[in-house]
Order: structure tokens, then C-alpha cells, then sequence
């Protein structure tokens, strides 16, 4: 199955023509996720080769403008597309985040002014007609996580990251699935190919006519380990276990980089983090591949860089390799529109 | 004293790459005042000639989305751009339409299902630490308007529009200027250039030596009339006789077209008009010069459109030359970016 992640916008605090405010999306076959929606998404997502209308969930990081304000647009344009087309059924999209499948944040996440108040929080006012109600998901405290769902494919929690208002990690985690059968060793057993392979790789065990019982565990090759991708919303550090736990061996961790070390300071002051602050996280968890994002806007892409100037996105990247020298794990720098592959892991 | 409009947005429904949602600025000298927000008008904003941080006034037509979704977004970019620079002082953004300094609509502005619902307009909530109380500005029945302000250069008028929800037009009318000082004449009268040429200027007689009285008519040139701009949000036909009265002889009416002619019972079922219905508006109000905008989606720029492709915007602007032959009144169509300016009249 295909997997792959594509960056709509890179940018932080605002949108402009250079990056657009944060959102990406995570595509497996079919399904299309989307993670933040800043001003301007729908429009990024027509540029890039996705469709708004396959969008069938939404995850929020946090309530800061440049991380939620496209989201109304995007919603009208969705159910504007699906009401002009009878034969579409209407598609529900599912929300998660702060609000709606509500994240009950806990007080470590935020410095005290930027508690969610009740007011922010309460739901007022009765549902828009074609919303349905959400849930308050709150938080695991044996696994320091929020689990979202769970489906046959897929397991989705969040953990708790700590930014001026309270910010969530998103954790895709892929099931691992059956490796492929010995079909030379079930012929040498006397099985054909027939209805018994399927139960056999579903896990059941298979008594032959003689008896005789096969394992899955004899006829399978090795499990296909799921592959996991890590998301994180602005931070400058994550909270209690929950996150390294979840995020251990990603093979993505996305993790934002507002500005470069030599303005920890300043990032940290305002909830955010320096490549190497997103290094430390991604050799805690021993990911395989960091992608920095949600760049200020200062950086410009590399393809508008020129020479002499001053604030240089590649030194971002310089700045968290050297951070992960020895590690083995990859830095990559997002841009608008672009894709990262998930491949299956050998 | 030099007068524009910029177009930042001309696409109906949503924005699209192609063409923005609404959103234009009529700029005087130093001063901006925006009419709508779609969502992406601060993206729009950064790739124009203009600065978000001049924008002091910002007009409302309805509360449909592709009017309306950048404004949470287009007001926290400035009030952070404000807070970073402590020098600059905290500019107050005034903001008029359906709530804020709100413009209470008449029942016959929407059908039925289109009325606000008094959820919709209630103040809930406390203000945002930012934000200042607005006043509810009711329909002057005299005038058939709204009276939104009135300073030294402008006065500013709003009317009625009926769409599927109630809408608005804003009247920009500039104040007549005194005409130039006859100097010759002044000199042969034997008043020497001085503060007293300032007087006659302002509107004031004045008494010679030999108690001979200058008016100011006499030595004025013809008085300067001031320019009228006026911006109809989007609606199927205007209500009352506001419109008319207010717009009449107006040097730019900037009007919808969201659907060509041959489309028009589709657009009048969803509020919008033609280019022939505009047009009609343009005919009735005696306007020098129809701006046509809000094309759906559907029409590329004219820098973009093929040989060949089915929906071509110029086709609607020949549909509205049609509809004003003999006229005299020119059309225009409007484009993302472009700037039409407002000249002085002779
Ligand atoms: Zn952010
Ligand atoms: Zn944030
Ligand atoms: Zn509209
Ligand atoms: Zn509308």
C-alpha cells in the first residue's frame, strides 16, 4: 500500500505567496488525511495534485490562527462540491483536534495565559445542520496518549506538546501486516492454493485431513512491520512520556523549526523550537527521518534564495545534521508542495 | 489627491490559484479601506503593490464565506506586525457590515431561510482584549441608506441589496472641492497672495481696506465635484430606492457578474446576477464606468483562457457593452491585481 505525505504549507505565523501557513497531508490509498489547515489550503491543495473532496479526516494541532483558519473555507468548499453532484453521497469529514473531537488538554501543555478558557472551549450554540456532534477524547494515563481510532489499517493517537496555548503530536501508526506465505513449503504440507491460504494469513491455524496442524507462524514469512509517521503542531518541548513512547522509531517525524539556534532564545519565548531543539526530539525517539517544517517566514524556499542572503532555510538543515551527526537519521527540509514517499519497511 | 481601487480577489464561491476570493482596496492618499475578505486576501495583499498595516477601514458586504474568511487572519497579521514594532502605534482597524459596526438588514434583502437568525447577530461573548464595542447602524428611511461615516474628505454611505442572504452596497462619495483661485482677478482687485487667499479658498467672504466685499464665487473657478465609488456586494437586484439615489452618476460601479446571460435564471436562483443585470444597474444610475467581478470560478483570467475553452470572461463583457449600447458607460472586467484609477473630473 502507498503512503506518502505532502506539504501544503511550510510557513508559520501567516501565509504567504512564498509558504503557505501550515497544513499537510497524508495519503495512503484512497484516503487522503489532512493535518492543520492555515489560511489558504484549499487554494494549495488545488495547485498540488490532491483533491479537496477526498479529504475524509482533519487532525488540529492547536488553536493558533495559522494552523485552523483555512478550515472554514475548506469545509464550505467540500460540502459545496459534494451538495452540486447528487450522485456524490455527502462525505462526513471527521475533525479532531481542540474542539469538536475535543483533546482535553492538561495545564502542562501552556503557560498559564494560555489555558483554553471555559468559553473557548464550552460548545455554545446548536450544531450547523450537517455537523454531527463530537466527543471529549481525553487523556490515557497509563500511556500518556489520546487514542482517536483504530481501524484495520491504522491506529491514530495524540500526545501532549508544550506551546503558548496547548498543542497536540499526531501519531499515524500502519498495522503490522502478515508476511507473504511459503507456497512452496504448503504445497510440500499438501495444501493448494484455495481458501485456507486467506485463513492462514489472516492468523487462524488449519487442520489438514490428516490431522495434521500448520501454523501461521510455520508458513509465514516475517510480519511487514507497519510503518509509523509523527506529527507534530508548534512546540518548544513535548510533555510527559507519552510522546517518545509513541514516536519511537518513526519513520517520519515531522517537527517544526521557527527559527535557527542561533534564536533559541526567542524561540523558545514564544512556544517554538530551533532545528537542533527538533533533533533532540527525533534521536530521543530514534526516528529514521526528520522533516522540519513551519519555517518563519524570513526563510525563504530554496528555489527563490539567493546569493547573499541573509536568513538561509539550508542552514536549518545544516544546523539540525550536525545536531544528528552519527544518529543515521535523515534531515529533510519541507517546502510547499512537497511529497515524501512512506515506503514499506524490508 | 490621487484615488484607486485594486482588485485582490475576483472569484465567486471560494478561491482558486486562478482567481481570488473577493476582496479589493480603494486607496486614497495614505489610506486603505478594504471591501470584503475572502480567505487569502493578506496572501493576495503581499503579492500587490499594497501593506496590509494601511488598511484602516474594512467594509463587509454579507456573510458569505468568500467574502468573509480572511479577516480573522488578515487582522492578526496586523496586529502582529503592530505589536513587533513598539514605535508604530496600534492602528484601530474599523470594521463595518453585519456585525461590528453592524448594518441592520430589512427582511426583504433574503428570502425567508436567508434571514440572520438572532443567534447569528447577538454579541455573545466579551470582547476580545483588542477590540472595541461596534454601534448598530439602522436604515435612515429618509435616504433609503445607511450612514456609515463622514469626515473632511468622504462621506460614506451603505445600501440595500437582496441576495440569499442580506447583502450590501457601499457609496464612497467624495466631498466637491472649491475651485481654483482666480489669481489674475484677485490681483486686479488688489488682494495680494496671503492668508486671505486661503479664506476666500475655505468658503469665506472677504472685506478689502475700501470695504469692498470678495466673494467666492466670484473668484473661484468652478467648484471641483468629488468623485463617487461605488461597490455592490453580490445580489440578484437592489432593494428600495437607496441604490439608485445614492450611486447615481457614480465614476466606478463595481458590480457582480457572477454568471453569464445565457446562465441567468441559474444565477438568479442562487442571488447573483448577469452581466445584463448589471449592466441595467449601471444604465439606471447613470455610471460613467461598470466594473463587472465576482466571476465564478469557471471563467480563467483572460491572460489564461485558450482558444477553444467554453467559458470565456470576455464573453461576459461583451455581454454588458451589449446590454449599455449608446450608453456611453464603459465596461470593464475586473482582474486579481488589477488597478483602475479614480481621475478628478473636469
Ligand atoms: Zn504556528
Ligand atoms: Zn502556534
Ligand atoms: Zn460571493
Ligand atoms: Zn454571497
Amino acid at each position: 500500500m502507498s503512503m506518502d505525505v505532502t506539504f501544503l504549507g511550510t510557513g508559520s505565523a501567516y501565509p504567504s505567496p512564498h509558504r503557505g501557513a501550515s497544513a499537510l497531508v497524508l495519503r495512503t490509498e484512497g484516503e487522503c488525511w489532512l493535518f492543520d489547515c492555515g489560511e489558504g489550503t484549499q487554494t494549495q491543495l488545488m495547485k498540488s495534485q490532491l483533491r479537496a473532496g477526498r479529504i475524509t479526516k482533519v487532525f488540529i494541532s492547536h488553536l493558533h490562527g495559522d494552523h485552523l483558519f483555512g478550515l472554514p473555507g475548506l469545509l464550505c468548499t467540500v460540502s459545496l462540491n459534494t451538495s452540486c453532484d447528487p450522485q456524490q453521497t455527502l462525505n462526513c469529514v471527521d475533525i479532531y483536534g481542540p474542539r469538536v473531537h475535543e483533546l482535553e488538554p492538561t495545564s502542562d501543555q501552556s503557560p498559564e495565559e494560555g489555558q483554553l478558557s471555559a468559553e473557548m472551549t464550552a460548545e455554545h450554540g446548536p450544531l450547523h445542520p450537517q455537523e454531527q456532534p463530537g466527543r471529549t477524547i481525553s487523556l490515557d494515563v497509563s500511556s500518556d496518549s489520546y487514542l482517536l481510532f483504530e481501524d484495520k489499517k491504522f491506529v491514530v493517537k495524540a500526545f501532549r506538546l508544550f506551546h503558548r496555548i496547548p498543542s497536540f503530536g499526531f501519531c499515524v501508526q500502519e498495522h503490522d501486516r502478515p508476511g507473504r506465505l511459503k507456497t512452496e513449503l504448503l504445497k510440500e504440507l499438501g495444501l493448494k492454493p484455495g481458501p485456507l491460504y486467506g485463513r492462514l494469513k489472516a492468523g487462524d491455524p488449519v487442520t489438514l485431513e490428516s490431522g495434521h496442524v500448520i501454523l501461521p507462524s510455520e508458513v509465514l514469512e516475517e510480519a511487514i512491520p507497519g510503518r509509523k509517521v509523527c506529527i507534530l503542531g508548534d512546540c518548544s518541548s513535548i510533555v510527559g512520556e507519552g510522546p517518545l513512547m509513541l514516536c519511537s522509531g518513526a519513520d517520519l517525524l515531522v517537527h517544526e523549526a521557527t527559527l535557527g539556534n542561533e534564536q533559541r532564545e526567542k524561540a523558545v519565548d514564544h512556544g517554538h523550537s530551533t532545528p537542533e531543539m527538533a533533533a533532540a526530539v527525533a534521536r530521543a525517539c530514534c526516528a529514521r527521518r526528520l522533516v522540519l517544517y513551519h519555517f518563519s517566514q524570513r526563510y525563504k524556499p530554496c528555489s527563490l534564495q539567493k546569493e547573499g542572503d541573509e536568513d538561509d532555510v539550508s542552514e536549518l538543515k545544516r544546523q539540525a545534521e550536525d545536531a544528528l551527526q552519527d544518529s543515521g537519521i535523515e534531515v529533510t527540509l519541507a517546502e510547499d508542495f512537497l511529497t515524501l514517499p512512506v515506503p514499506l519497511k524490508r
